[in-house]
């Protein structure tokens, strides 16, 4: 392997020889001497090219040099604090074009967010989206360990369905043989599986996939969602308490590894949450957002986007905090499988995770009684003959349980005061985007 | 939430009061003394309720219980070396069932593999299932923790895409909104595109889909596939030494923290292998096999099962090494991105990784010089043109690069001497498997 020096790692170099590989950011090509900024995963420097007076290769190919070709140049290091982009250049001795780049670049600085799209693998250059990427990793890495540590179990569970994991309504349907398939709009069926097989606590970080026609900049019909799911619970709160932990530990690490990163690309100071997180019944929630004097303009018992910013703005102003949980929605409104209040049949043990103004998950207590589990169905106007299988988990015998389901990509969008998904998705998914 | 102690933390507690929450493993429902053996993730426990003279309800609570069933059991702990089941046992005082089962058990201990499918969150009851995955777990931490601390970046591509990632052969077609979409048979094109996006280094572990109408012990219609993709490569020798690293660093940490257990439940001793891997070029491996008396009854170039099988015992005598990386298979037999010899095109910068005899993974250097690549589909009989969308990404730059795709379940069948991959699999998918 060439032995590249990543260019974040030279200004700790003394003066000398060294070798830099990456894609040419910009050149200037001068009468006297030549100026290229290479930029590596890890950052910029100038490299510089003396012409001389006689046959120069070194000169000729940098003067045919296209912007974003990937190079490896060897060179003489030179700490020099008049080079503004971090006082250090490479005076280039042998430059090899590894894939030299068409000069026609379709995108630009300007382009707007669906062309970007369509050049993805070149919008990703960009620090700021190397960034994101960066920050990703760390994050699910850092929630990862937490689990690890805590004896969590780790499942892939199929995304090949015989039925729905969901709402019948946004279901893609697969040719699977001689028969049909659907893609599992959540790990719900399968992690709740995990409980009464007596695994105890399991996480899951996987795809999931949605046939929802909006285009909003937070839906996609793909994303990565975030799963947990634990036994042994008395309620809910058993789920936040775990839920929180884990946002804490996700937080702490992004904050320790790029926290001067983030300031410096999005202007953000990344804010490790305090616990507990604040809890609010969705009732009196909207109780506040009436007296903010906004209605909640639905029909259904349900919170909206506004009336969700506007909580969150409250619970800013309130309690200093980014994150609240809205807890105790209405039966109506919820998956027959949330558990329903013992003392009041009409609410259930559930709740959703607000961060900066958007909610980011669904948690609950699931429902573990089989006959009442099938009461619940029956009242959605759902067939438990049709659930039958899934009905089948809990007849065996189950342990009380519950977990949340939370959208990798829209974490990192609030976290990072994005306004649209697809900045944080790799290569986002619409009703109208396959490619690339 | 329930304060319940784990079972295998009791043997460390002093006598006194516990709770202890599980599922009931088997009862002795004898004159004087109730026995009830509880089992959790953990661990057994032996519970024991003398039956008093007067109203007893915790007796009859317990000459109810069917098997299965997951309780909540309150009591005193005691030390007693003659319990055989540990030597401690746990005075009931409180018995709550949770979630009863219901007394007709659908498989038995003797049950054969595809009824244990059926009802596989019964099966995965079994102390060696639940062991499985959390070697999988321990497993794949150590993997992601080593590319982390490596500057990997984790990737999450689409498994939605536009058009077939590998053979067309055994794609799986899905109704997408008013067209078509198809479902990724690995991650390929999309952790390549990485490369020239800038990322350097990635890995990825999710889902690939293949519809393989074949019925092996080690063919899935879904299954978790584990990528990696690194720029700046020389050649396939610089994947190959990543790789093995990987390798060693998951079987390290499994052996640390499981390496008992696996001796005591599977009879397997694990090995961290020893670096670096034996490499064969894959011609000379077929002179090997057949000088073992084994011709490989093939017209192709390739390898077949038997032969792998036979070049792991040669490896196994000659250098007592369990891996073999067998090198530079014929440009006939691989897909068109694997970057050829510069001086034989009939060659190709590649790798299989043979673990125990059976194929885990492939691996090579990729072509990501746009016109040879052009050039070598076409010799494939491809269309240029319907790959354009993957062209595209090395036209306007790509730096060298390559990387593998390894099953992990097969990883684990074959670290644990199991013979198929439904043991290693949390829900398997196969052509006539979609349930649970």
């Amino acid at each position: 392997m060439t032995k590249r020096t990543l260019i974040k790692h030279l200004a700790a170099l003394d003066d000398g020889a060294v070798a830099v590989s990456g894609w040419v950011d910009t050149v200037r090509d001068q009468k006297k001497v030549q100026f290229v900024v290479l930029r590596d995963e890890s950052g910029a420097v100038q490299l510089v090219h003396p012409r001389s007076e006689e046959a120069d290769e070194v000169a000729t190919a940098i003067s045919a040099l296209a912007q974003g070709s990937f190079v490896t140049v060897t060179g003489e290091l030179k700490h020099d604090e008049r080079v503004k982009l971090g006082g250090i250049e490479v005076k280039i001795e042998t430059l090899d074009v590894v894939g030299a780049a068409d000069p026609e670049t379709p995108i630009a600085a300007d382009s707007g967010v669906d062309k970007r799209m369509d050049w993805r693998f070149l919008d990703l250059r960009r620090p700021e989206a190397n960034l994101i990427f960066r920050i990703q990793t760390t994050l699910e890495h850092a929630w990862r360990s937490y689990w690890v540590e805590n004896d969590f179990i780790e499942l892939h569970t199929p995304k090949l369905m015989a039925s729905a994991s969901e709402s019948k309504a946004e279901l893609f349907e697969v040719e699977y043989f001689d028969g049909k398939a659907y893609l599992a709009q959540s790990p719900q069926f399968f992690k709740q599986m995990a409980q009464p097989a007596g695994f105890g606590k399991i996480f899951e970080v996987g795809p999931a996939f949605r046939a929802d026609p909006s285009f909003t900049s937070r839906h996609a019909t793909e994303f990565t969602s975030v799963d947990a799911e634990i036994s042994w619970i008395d309620s809910h709160e058993d789920v936040m308490r775990m839920h929180e932990e884990l946002l804490v530990a996700g937080f702490r690490a992004v904050k320790d590894k790029h926290g001067a990163e983030i300031e410096a690309a999005f202007g953000v100071e990344v804010t490790v949450p305090s616990t507990p997180f604040p809890r609010i019944p969705l009732a009196e929630a909207k109780r506040i957002v009436a007296e903010r004097g906004y209605e909640v303009p639905r029909h259904d018992d349900d919170m909206d986007p506004e009336g969700e910013r506007q909580i969150a703005a409250y619970v800013k102003e309130a309690f200093d905090h980014e994150f609240v949980f809205l807890t105790d929605y209405a039966s109506s409104i919820r998956p027959f499988y949330h558990m329903r209040h013992a003392d009041d049949a009409g609410l259930t043990n559930s709740y959703d995770l607000i961060f900066n103004g958007v909610e980011i998950s669904t948690g609950a207590q699931r429902e573990h009684r089989v006959d009442v589990l099938i009461e619940n169905a029956k009242s959605k106007g759902l067939d438990p003959e049709e659930l039958d299988f899934y009905l089948d988990f809990f007849r065996y015998g189950a342990p009380s349980h519950g977990g949340f389901g939370m959208g990798l990509s829209r974490v990192l969008m609030l976290l990072l005061h994005l306004s649209n998904i697809r900045e944080t998705t790799y290569l986002f998914r619409g009703p109208t985007r396959l490619l690339p």
